[in-house]
């Protein structure tokens, strides 16, 4: 039988300090900064619920709302909210704080996808991830939705076989 | 009367090496590094198009279906495809070729949103972007069914409110 | 009166994975490396409690008794201690964690002390810290003792009025 | 019978400038940093002492109580004091230079220990270090004191048993 | 007999952001990072020619006249202009653009010379470089005399056997 | 009258590992790190001699003979050759060190030229440089050589004005 492991075994937590070369000359964090960090947190959310390397498979979209200055410290939040086969998908939250002026605001929130690897490069099967809060039985259950998203906008499934998106857009077939 | 632009005055290509730094412990390019690169390409582009600092507005999904190793040459390609009133969508190709063995593949396509602001920081209108091939033609009247799809990821816009997105499905209202 | 805040309020974690930059020859981590980890996340602690930029005024006496490997997760908590009319002593912890193998070791414990500074660079006063739990407090009292070996070892207090330092060894006035 | 080199043989000089991203927001260099680079310049004095890879053992209290800018030049000299069995110390001096206007400090001092290891990670003998001059001498002699301390505040001594390092305290066993 | 290609399936063009790391403290770029991102495009140039790994042989005179700026665009485009045995001669040129003021200047030209190596890092023999255009056969032309002056600089050749180069002062033998 | 200093009293030395991120796939340093570091080492050779901030005017050809390896110790050593009115020429040596197999080569020699800058980015005069010893004075002879050489090479003189470089061919006008 798979393996199960809690959601809530995968959570990590990083912060980081906006640097100079972090920022463009306005000096502001460059969003692409931002991606980087976003994947190693979440790569090592995914690391630590399939004990095995990982690459990134997917990044879903993200929105960049809040204008991030240089020194602001950004604490990165992820845990995986569902595994298929052999991928998981991870959530990220970003806080960003100006500490001098003690404000703190939520900047951003995304999914990535990661495949788990053996050491040849090879996909390998991940232990299920099991949600125990509403909030994480929620993310879990919008997993199926994301995903058909995903393979849609990939070109892999055609948008009529996506039955768990379409809801959304309140569609009956 | 709002300035106009070719979309292909806008076109920048870089060229990068996948260094160690770059690479987890199976030697392969992480995903964070890539968007990385996509998002300084992109924001150039965007730069060229407005002649205005840019700051990255939003970063479409990203699918990695190569694995991407230790001394490959990767390739970007960024264009503007339109422009909003203050934003300009662009999109993102990327090849990574191991030169060694004479591989050439396209490992990526990406649209990166960015908004044109002056030197305090405030949004500036941008010039109209003109297409002129096919190809061009395609990527801007698809511009807006991504809009809807960003909006409405973000929360900001209905689903039923998104005329353009519900081809996708063909939906008939 | 001076303004009290709980040392809890100050607590950072930061999460970095070992990449090859940071490793020698033989793929171990250096030590500098971790120092500047260490420094960044204390620096961190040290600005939440203050609510000002920080510069470090003193490291103590690290050991570094695990070899960590590249390609290992390393966690770093830091909280403040105690803090003294415009110094802060932080604590910080590191693990570093071997996902594939399952392994996670206690790598490191040190201190190090900021010191708060105004927008000219002149040290300024920092709130008190307040310890609640068993061993926040210890760690409190005990900053004392730490504070005057850091005095003696920079030349700046004489072995014999380090009356709290004394108690080391059990020594009788 | 064990090989034996002079401490002055190990003696390196490392120049560096300070950079943008090595400073906070106040332009002053980070203390993280700049402990970064005596780890690379101790290691390096390490490194010709034993002719073998090294990792940092420990690293002894440092204070920093010079303010060093952004464009400062830093310069860093390192050499062996004593060697242990399979340990080295070795003492590191920092002087920050700021050239427009002609001043140059000597901003800190410190002690890293490091192990020579083998190709399997394992630790091996290393060479004595013979002092020459006066100023070699006295830390080749306080060098033993330096250690109790050490493995005191690792908790692998008791106070009682540091001979030398109650000398400090004046204290008559 | 031996292979041919053009010199034309050599070209690279790579972009690069100039970030607060890459300059000194009146904000200009240092000629150091150029000539590592000049390394860099001609190193991959090289690389397409041969198909092969390369490492650098020389790199000849390189002025630089105009001062670049923090937030400038640097395009730096490379191509193989002659062919020896084991060694390829590049041409690299360089442009740097700041985008808000509109101005675009071609900034550096340079030759680098590249050998192939196999993987134990023996020197390899590259196929022949064929010029098409007249701007590539002039630089093909001029490639024996820059390579005569290499030569003499490296103190491999004495000027009098420098046939080519002494075109360039008139002289009849 | 003109100030005037020796040229020791810009001598500078500096060491540098080499990292991961300075090789290629093969382990060898890349050329562009090196030029980066002698771009380094010079400079503030060229700012002691004049305190001033410096910006790089040319580099002379650089040959690279040695591969260098990664974990290899590189010590540059650094030295103002002569100063003409507002630009010096400095002289700059490599050694590359393989510390566990006890081997350490000269790796390169290279003549760098530095404009000195006032605030506002416009040059400089900077002090004349006396040199002392015999080796220094033939570095200072034969820099009006190497200068002609740089003005021809730039297309700023015309090879028969170059008195002092035909001296190089034996050339008899």
């Amino acid at each position: 039988m798979r393996k199960q492991k809690n959601v809530r075994d995968s959570y990590v937590r990083m912060t980081e300090l906006v640097l100079p070369n972090d920022t463009n000359t306005l000096h502001n964090l460059m969003g692409g900064r931002m991606m980087h960090w976003m994947d190693i947190v979440s790569a090592i959310a995914a690391q630590k619920h399939s004990n095995r390397i990982v690459v990134t498979a997917s990044v879903d979209n993200v929105s960049f709302r809040e204008s991030i200055k240089l020194g602001n410290v950004i604490t990165l939040e992820a845990q995986v909210t569902r595994a298929f086969s052999t991928s998981m998908e991870v959530h990220i939250t970003v806080w960003a704080e100006d500490i001098p002026s003690g404000t703190k605001v939520k900047s951003n929130e995304a999914y990535f996808t990661f495949v788990a690897l053996d050491d040849a490069g090879k996909p390998l099967p991940v232990p299920e991830a099991m949600p125990e809060t509403e909030e994480e039985k929620e993310k879990y259950a919008g997993a199926l939705r994301r995903r058909q998203l995903r393979l849609i906008l990939a070109g892999r499934m055609k948008p009529n076989d996506a039955t768990e998106l379409k809801s959304l857009f309140d569609i009956k077939d």
